[in-house]
């Protein structure tokens, strides 16, 4: 088994209320490949410049990811975006994009990624995600996710790639704006119409819910009295999401196992808010991931206590 | 065992997507005591106006609730709020606030309400909600809720009526602006470091959460894909809890007896906004309310699968 993860392999320039980090690692498949890499095996593809080295690269070799499909284009600079967060963190301040070489990002993948059993096409250019995903037909669980840029720039595109994945994970926000339904309910049944047999739905400081034809499941988030930077908290919540489904070998996974992956996922997102970039990523242990899980059970069971 | 009200007894003017309701029988006490009076028995002790006749006591009647402390005023009107909700349902716009008796409302318990095993101090002034939780010395569950107006003009009253409390509701916002804290799990702390040993705090479309000296505990909102009016949500909720908790009989509640009582609150709020004003729970059955119980436990719940 492997996952797959086509996206964005940045540089990250951030501002939150604890500090400013310049040149960190980022970018969406890099979240989401380190995240899901504690459960199974992980290809990223993705395009980088000349100024990403042997220092960044060794980040994805010490979690075993396989970066083959990495393409290095020479005399070129890397995706760099900027950020700042008010002190609510929620809400994300683009400073300044520059898309560098991954204006042109065309991924062909090599047959090892193509073959994977599970693919994730991260937030890029739906024509892109789509071109991706027919390069993978075996395939057995295809997610998406995408934005709001596109959903207003290229909704019938979006919307046509959507058809031909089993997971979309959207913020609710996202979910309302492609479906135009206030009610979240609504929208999410909206967009099973379309085609995903499961809508995820990220709700930021409130932890994600996911409906499915078994009904709905919702997972709290985890009640951090410190986050330091939300950036890539959604694709780390994606990788370790997608990285446990995959490592269950069920190419049609069961509800529960939909719902414990939603699980992991709001697990490694959790972690990924504690420190800047992906740093806390790459110092976490399987045992630290086990804890968390459970403490997540304990979050949410409840039993009526016997009368009196 | 019972539970004692003491609030907002009102006409309320709504208008939602779903449309205008006028002279709807409503206020804090209202919700709370219809919710409550699933789970055991309750006083309500307020103050309305002649214009409230028989036809509003028989809501009451039906559901059991004793009126006995409830004042009516003669020659004067009940309180009367009008409100205007937007699509997304979750801001209420305060078109007009017409006091009334409620202005001078002073609350003397009977010695009945007095001795209730449970006393809930609904949204009144702080200082008000002291006086009558100090009519009330053997009440071993005490619960408090209050608004932003209340934190902005009378802070030190609502903190000093906090320490005297055992459970607080707020709702996020609200917790925020009390503690000038922005995170969450941060803000609830110093709610529990003023007395109260519960913080439960309400997320409208988000659910509820709760953190108590054993932890936190998430409950979600229902899935509802029609919200036709959410006021009254939060005092459906707190009449759920606290009528639930009153009648388990310990006058120590259990973690888990919290759990279940904020679940029940949880079902008790899904309830409510399923029609205009108290309509809902007036015409709610316990079956129902066993069946959502049934179902906040499902989407609540998850286990590994096997692997393959």
């Amino acid at each position: 088994m492997s996952v797959t993860v086509v996206g964005s392999v940045a540089f990250d320039t951030l501002e939150t209320p604890f500090g400013k980090r310049e040149r960190e690692l980022g970018g969406a498949a890099t979240h989401f490949s380190l995240a899901a890499s504690f459960f199974t095996d992980v290809r990223v593809v993705g395009v980088v410049g000349d100024d990403f080295g042997e220092e960044e690269l060794a980040v994805y070799a010490a979690r075993g990811v396989n970066v083959d499909d990495l393409e290095r284009v020479p005399g070129a600079r890397s995706f760099h975006w900027s950020g700042r967060y008010e002190d609510d963190m929620t809400v994300a301040h683009t400073l300044d994009t520059q898309l560098n070489v991954f204006a042109d990002f065309d991924p062909k993948l090599s047959p090892e990624a193509a073959s994977a059993s599970t693919l994730f096409l991260a937030n890029i250019v739906p024509d892109l995600q789509r071109a991706v995903r027919r390069q993978c037909p075996d395939a057995a669980i295809v997610g998406l996710d995408s934005m709001n840029y596109w959903i207003e720039s290229a909704r019938q595109s979006l919307i046509e790639t959507m058809r031909e994945v089993d997971v979309v994970t959207l913020n609710d926000a996202e979910l309302r704006m492609l479906t135009a339904e206030p009610n979240l309910a609504r929208a999410a049944h909206a967009l099973r119409d379309l085609g995903p047999r499961v809508a995820l739905v990220k709700q930021g400081p409130y932890g994600a819910c996911m409906f499915t034809s078994e009904g709905y499941f919702s997972i709290p988030a985890y009640p951090l009295e410190t986050v330091i930077d939300p950036t890539g908290a959604g694709d780390s919540f994606a990788g370790g999401c997608f990285g446990y489904l995959d490592s269950l070998g069920d190419p049609d996974p069961s509800d529960d196992a939909f719902r414990a992956a939603a699980v992991y996922g709001s697990v490694m997102a959790s972690f990924a808010v504690e420190d800047f970039g992906c740093r806390r990523l790459r110092r976490l242990t399987d045992d630290e991931i086990g804890a968390r899980f459970a403490e997540f059970k304990r979050m949410m069971t409840f039993s009526e206590p016997a009368r009196v």
